[in-house]
């Protein structure tokens, strides 16, 4: 899907790449693991098979506000997505590195 | 500067508009903990102190693959950044909202 959304905007215009490009930028969403999960029409039973742990526990992850990166890693493979950890500056931003082996 | 940055691209001609939010995308560079650390002008005593820790720790902290999100949060947040935590998915990026308030 990506790269046909790639191949629709490189036909495009200019003009209008640039249009897309900002629209783009602003449907980056926000929002809480247990309404991603949602949004991926995933219940926490299925969550908690696909990480071999029980219903409880992906509760329980989903109300927390800290927690190990390879834990939220695990949690959002396990609904089909990387996790991507990015420092922003307002010189630009930076993908953090040394957590891609996990 | 992102201020500066932005007046700067929203003078330019839609054309040119486009050329530069494609070279800014490629320049999300990727990097470890320590190499930002280096890139901000930053020395792991400086890191040390406005994290109110021994150096060691600093050392050991960027010599880690896995720690707690408020750990790495207020690392970055030492080096004037902002901690961002993106879900990827081939559909498209969300930002998981959990953690915005550590």
């Amino acid at each position: 899907m990506a790269k046909n959304f790639s191949a629709l905007k490189a036909a495009l215009s200019p003009e209008a790449q640039s249009k897309v490009t900002q629209k783009t930028e602003q449907m980056l969403q926000e929002m809480p693991l247990h309404e991603l999960r949602q949004a991926r029409g995933l219940s926490q039973k299925m969550m908690a098979e696909a990480l071999h742990i029980q219903q409880p526990a992906v509760a329980k992850i989903e109300k927390r506000t800290d927690m190990y990166l390879s834990t939220l890693r695990s949690h959002i493979q396990a609904m089909g997505g990387e996790l991507e950890i990015v420092a922003r500056f307002p010189e630009g931003s930076v993908k953090i590195q040394n957590f891609s082996d996990l």
